[in-house]
């Protein structure tokens, strides 16, 4: 009667939100300081001032009905115009306002973007490890979702799997750097192979093989890691962006979509991306947070605090015995799991009140995410949990 | 390559915006004052102070990690509880938090219900004239379109063309009482009876017909009107409510869906409008403006002044001899067109200025929309080029 996958879909609910809902119970037993919960990625680090600072200026100044008030679909131009200049600025590219399209964060950047271009039958590639959400939005457009593990030490993509992986089906091909779970940025040289591979395959099947590039954490890398700006490397790119971490304002739902100027027949691929935007809902993002990222485009929270919890984060882990890779960016970092079943060893942690997620359901068994977008604290207080967890497996 | 049912959808601008795009060029040339232009639906009344003074008191009080940070993606528990409440004093409801889901507004109210429900080779009824963006919606979740006409005199349900027109693949029926672009409010008995057929032919086709009522205009009627709150005569139904219009806030993107507790297997049904809402790529809806409801929730814009502008409008209208469907609420007055195509009398308009909308988007043809959201002095202005109008036709 009512359609059984979306009531699935809606009664699953993540592992993350399952150990979430078991950290309140646990903290309510306990107290929350004796819980060290690293299962969430919800930025702990506030808003920079600017955010504050343009939302009473804003009040006070702007007439409600405008401020409040419907914008184009696609978003307003004004900001558009500030969005793609700013983007221009640092990254040497020549985008237009007409190259943008303002979303309702990250995750309709992403639902936008297969939309318009994803017919039946389209296979659509993401790399191990992968934010879970890709396969529910790749199926839920129509399309498959496929899967490539990435090289197992580095995390980069492994390019002859990738190569492998490719068909004449595929339509396109998700990359997410600096990556959730596991922190890892791709290297340029990475990226230049993977673009080739595609370029190669793309004139091989006689249609474009299109990247969607989903990067809500390319401002939150740590020392001099560049992030490489996709469309200037592949030119059917789509980038999904979105302020939620950088500004740490996840819930305002605030972030674009760039299709690329140089992407084959852009305007008509701009023209599905507004399509889908319309047909799955989206009339217009927030208007007064379109005005607010409009001000604040160039702010960024204070991420010394997440460099700091990574560097105690990892160096203590290191030390302790633990393989980790080392995160580069976001605040995710992957470790291997002690024994082969990452679930039997998250529950293992748990007698020392450690709350890790398995890396299942990212498409890497054998691994946890540890989110230490957390008080630095409660990293330095569970270094000794994580002692104990280790004990039991020396 | 691309969707070309998404594109086509993103470069067919509506008929609306054309219009809109026409009043900008010809006021830059002849000045606004000059131009009458009846085309968009954008509230002009400013949003009520409580709005300001809730977001500047959020601000100044709250946690920014919190008061910007992901709620669940059903949204908030206690402004679900507030909503609830709310509805359960106002309409004798016994409704819990858990039958409200938080949305990104109207539109997403819809596409998600739909979404929630949807099968292939489905049909969605809705009756003319109705909101174009159904068609779309309905479409993109891969069902199918089903149009019933209106009594042509009074725009209340067709009770027997649309017991005719009821299928075994008849999934759900979509009003929207106060109409866009009617004005019309169906009358409680018109409800009983449409009720009262989804009733019988569930019980005929062995599976419930859902009712799916999309109200953003519930809160703009004008003298003792009542919309009827329809989960109390009919349990298989969905309610989708937004804030834009009554606190004209549309650009903030904010409304709820109702799963009526009576409804069969009402906890699945919830769980699958959750799935919907994740498949969508709806995290969940803009926080802040979550907060700011929970507080304006008993809050109108000054909707006297629709009320005056509808007097003013229908009254002058009505004495120069068109035929003006009495609008008892949101904010539009459906009127007879003086020539059989209303796309010619739109033309004949705008020589004297005046900008309406034909009817045969909303499955009306022989009718215009004209939208009375404006400046009061805009409608006392206009009547005159209304008469001369109407004299091309004597």
């Amino acid at each position: 009667m009512i359609s059984e996958k979306m009531m699935m879909l809606g009664k699953k609910r993540s592992v993350i939100r399952e150990i979430f809902e078991f950290a309140k119970k646990r903290a309510a037993e306990i107290g929350k300081e004796n819980i060290f919960d690293f299962s969430l990625g919800n930025p702990n680090v506030p808003a920079p001032a600017c955010v504050k600072e343009t939302i009473m200026e804003l009040l006070e100044n702007e007439d409600p009905v405008l401020l409040h008030g419907y914008t184009s679909a696609q978003g307003d131009l004004r900001v558009r115009k500030i969005i793609s200049n700013q983007i221009n600025l640092e990254f040497g590219t020549e985008l237009g306002p007409d190259n943008i399209y303002i979303t309702v964060g990250a995750a309709a950047s992403l639902t936008i973007s297969i939309k318009a271009i994803a017919l039946p039958d389209d296979e659509f590639i993401a790399f191990t490890p992968f934010f879970p959400e890709y396969k529910i939005f790749v199926e839920a457009a129509g399309a498959k979702f496929v899967t490539v593990a990435s090289d197992e030490n580095s995390f980069q993509v492994d390019i002859p799997k990738f190569e492998a992986a490719i068909t004449a089906k595929t339509k396109a091909v998700i990359v997410n750097s600096p990556n959730n779970p596991s922190g890892v940025v791709l290297s340029e040289d990475n990226i230049r192979q993977l673009c080739a591979v595609m370029a190669k395959k793309s004139l091989e099947f006689g249609h474009p093989i299109y990247l969607i590039s989903d990067e809500p954490y390319r401002k939150l890398v740590y020392g001099d890691i560049k992030v490489p700006y996709l469309i200037n490397y592949y030119d059917n790119a789509f980038i999904g962006y979105s302020f939620s971490k950088a500004l740490s304002i996840p819930g305002e739902r605030i972030g674009y979509i760039v299709v690329s100027n140089k992407m084959i027949n852009a305007t008509d691929t701009y023209a599905a991306v507004c399509g889908a935007g319309r047909a799955l809902g989206y009339v217009c993002a927030p208007s007064l947070f379109q005005s607010v990222i409009a001000k604040c485009i160039n702010e960024t929270s204070d991420i010394h605090i997440y460099k700091k919890n990574r560097d105690i984060l990892y160096e203590g882990l290191t030390k302790l015995g633990f393989h980790c890779i080392q995160p580069d960016g976001a605040f995710y970092l992957f470790m291997k799991s002690m024994e082969p079943d990452a679930y039997m060893f998250c529950e293992k942690a748990k007698k020392y009140e450690l709350l890790l997620v398995p890396g299942d359901d990212f498409g890497s068994p054998g691994f946890v995410r540890i989110a230490y977008c957390v008080k630095t604290k409660q990293i330095i207080n569970s270094l000794p949990a994580f002692e104990k967890l280790a004990n039991e497996y020396k």
